[in-house]
C-alpha cells in the first residue's frame, strides 16, 4: 500500500520489541498521536522457547511475549497506528521553513509510504552477527544455532562447538553443559575476551573438552545436519576439520542503526549513544532504547524501562517545543 | 524470629516492589546467594485497582502484580531467601579486618535479625506525601489518586481536583486535560511554585476551570467514591465544598532512604543518587533502583529495568572483588 498520509505524528516509533511496545503504550497514555512501524513484534527473543527472566512471569515463550506486547500496543487504536510488517528504509529531517521552528522527520518505508513525525523513538534492536562462511545459512536450524538459551536443549548428548570467546560465548558453553556431551570453544584470537571467572567455572566441567585459540572458521559441513567444522589455525596456517553435531555462533550482534547514521551519534560498534537518564540521543528530537543503544546489558526489561523514559522524555520535549512555537503546534 | 544467620549473602535486596523483584530474579539467575527483605511485595502501585501500563498486560490490579512479582522471586528457593514481612532498621558497614579486603554490610531488622551481605541493592521505594485529612485513606483508589501518569485515564469526562501547585501538580493537570471534563487546581499558599510557562499552557485549555489559592484542604467526602472536597480559604477563613469525582494529591513523595543516610550520596530530596547506566551509587558495594533513587520518572517498568542493571552491575562488582581477594571469596 502506498501511503502518503498527511498526519504529522507526535511520535514515530521504529521497532516492535519490548522497547517499541513500551514506548507506544506510554505515548498512547499521554494521548500523543503515535505511529509504530515494525517488521514484527517481540524483538530478538521471539525465537526463545522459554524466557524465564521477563519480570513477573517465570516462564513464557518468545512468541507468547510478542503476542502480549502487540496486544498491549493495539489496545490504543484511537491514538496508536501500527504498520506491521513494514520496514523503515530512510529517515530524513524535514527542512525547517519557519524560523525558530523545530524540524520534523520524514520516514520512508519499504512499502513506498512516507510518514512525518515530530519526534522519533528508535527501538529497532540488533541482529546476530554471522560468520559469513559456507554452510552457515544452509545449516541454520539444522545444527547451526545463534541462541544457546533457546537451543541448548536441542543438543542432548551431542558434540558441539561454540564459536566466540566473549561473554556470550562463555555463557553459551554454560548453557550447553547440562545438555551436550562434549563442548569445544573456538576463539579467533590468541586470548578470550570473556570473564576469566566464568571461564574458570567452565573448566571445572568434564564436558568442556577444550579451547581452540587462533581459529579462523572456514566452513560448516554436513548432509541433512551439521557433521563437521573446518577451520584454519592462524599461526600454523594448518587447516583442520572437527567432527561434531552442532555449532553455536556467539560473535556478537549488529545494531540496526544504519538508517540513523549521520542523524544521531553512534559509538564504534554502531550503537546509538544515549543518555540513560532520559534515553535521549545527540539529536534533540530523537530518543532510543533497547538493543540498538549502547546500554551495556541488553535485556528485555531494561529495554522496556528505558523506552518508558524515552516516551516520557519525548513528551516533555513536545511540551517544550509547543511553548517555543505555539502557533505551529497543537498536542 | 531472632536470626543470627552466619550466611554471607552475595546480594541483599531491600524492598519487594518491581525493582526488588527484578533484582532478585536476575541475581538468582547468576546463582548468587541472595536475600530479599521487604515489608510487602508490589510496591506503591499495590493500591491501584487497574494498572494499565505494566508493559505486556493491558489491565492488572496492583494486588495481582504483587502476587506475580512475589511468585517469580520465590521460584528460585535454592538461591533466594525471602524475609517478608520484615523491615530493615539499620545498615552498618562491617569493619574490614584484612587489609585490601572490601567491606561487607550488616543489615539489622525489626525482627531482631542480623544479616551480612557483600553487596546491597536498595529498592525500598518512596511513600507519597499525604494530606493527612479525613477521607484521604478511605477513598484512596476510589477517587483519591497519587499518580496522574498512571491514573488520569481512569477519569474520562470527570470533574477533578489537583492538590499541589508545584511542577508535579501542574503536570497532573496536563495529564488530566485529555481525559477529565473539568479540572481545578488547589494550592495552599498565595502563589504556585510550578513553572509559570507550564501554567500558561494549562490556562489555554478550556477544561482548566480555575486555580484556588490559599486553600487548606480539610476533608475528602464521598459514599462509595469521592463526591466532594471541603477546604478553608486561609485568608477569609471561609469553609467551602466543591462537588467533584476525583482528587489527585500531588504534594511530593518521600524516599525511604533514611536507613542509608551517610552510606550513599543523597540529593536534596533524600533520593539516592545513581549512575543510571549501572544503577550504581557513590558506595561501590551499593546499588539502587526504583522510586528510592533520583530517576526523574518513577514508573514500574523503569524500576524493573534499572534493577536488572543493578543486579548485573552487582554481579560484575562481585567478580572484580573475587579477583582482588580470591582467598576470601567464592561465588
Amino acid at each position: 500500500m502506498n501511503n502518503n498520509d498527511t498526519t504529522v505524528y507526535d511520535i514515530i516509533i521504529v521497532g516492535g520489541g519490548p522497547a517499541g511496545a513500551a514506548a507506544a503504550v506510554y505515548s498512547a497514555r499521554k494521548k500523543l498521536k503515535t505511529l509504530l512501524i515494525t517488521e514484527s513484534f517481540g524483538g530478538q527473543s521471539i525465537v526463545s522457547d522459554d524466557i524465564q527472566n521477563w519480570i513477573g512471569i517465570p516462564h513464557i515463550s518468545g512468541f507468547e511475549l510478542a503476542q502480549k506486547l502487540e496486544a498491549h500496543v493495539r489496545s490504543y487504536p484511537d491514538v496508536v497506528d501500527v504498520k506491521s510488517p513494514e520496514k523503515v528504509s530512510k529517515i530524513t529531517p524535514v527542512t525547517c521553513s519557519e524560523p525558530g521552528r523545530v524540524c520534523d522527520f520524514e520516514v520512508d518505508t519499504d512499502q513506498g509510504s512516507k510518514y512525518i513525525g515530530k519526534t522519533l523513538i528508535l527501538t529497532a534492536g540488533a541482529r546476530r552477527r554471522k560468520l559469513g562462511v559456507p554452510g552457515e545459512d544452509q545449516f541454520s536450524g539444522k545444527g547451526v544455532a545463534y541462541c544457546s538459551t533457546c537451543d541448548a536443549p536441542l543438543f542432548p548428548g551431542k558434540k558441539v562447538a561454540v564459536v566466540g570467546g566473549g561473554n556470550a560465548g562463555l555463557e553459551a558453553v554454560q548453557d550447553l553443559i547440562p545438555y551436550a556431551s562434549e563442548i569445544y570453544l573456538f576463539n579467533n584470537s590468541n586470548q578470550i575476551k570473556g570473564d576469566p571467572a566464568t571461564f574458570e567455572e567452565i573448566k571445572k566441567s568434564d564436558k568442556f573438552k577444550g579451547l581452540i585459540l587462533n581459529a579462523e572458521i572456514l566452513e560448516i559441513i554436513g548432509g541433512k545436519f551439521v557433521s563437521s567444522l573446518k577451520y584454519r589455525d592462524k599461526q600454523t596456517k594448518e587447516e583442520k576439520t572437527t567432527i561434531l553435531d552442532g555449532v553455536f555462533i556467539e560473535i556478537g550482534s549488529v545494531p540496526n542503526s544504519e538508517i540513523v547514521k549521520g542523524l544521531v551519534e553512534l559509538d564504534q560498534w554502531g550503537q546509538v549513544v544515549i543518555d540513560p537518564r532520559h534515553a535521549s540521543t545527540s539529536n534533540p528530537g530523537i530518543f532510543a532504547a533497547g538493543d540498538i543503544t549502547n546500554d551495556p546489558y541488553k535485556q528485555n526489561n531494561i529495554s522496556a524501562g528505558d523506552a518508558v523514559k524515552a516516551a516520557l522524555a519525548a513528551y516533555n520535549y513536545l511540551l517544550q517545543r509547543q511553548k517555543q512555537s505555539p502557533a505551529a503546534e497543537s498536542l
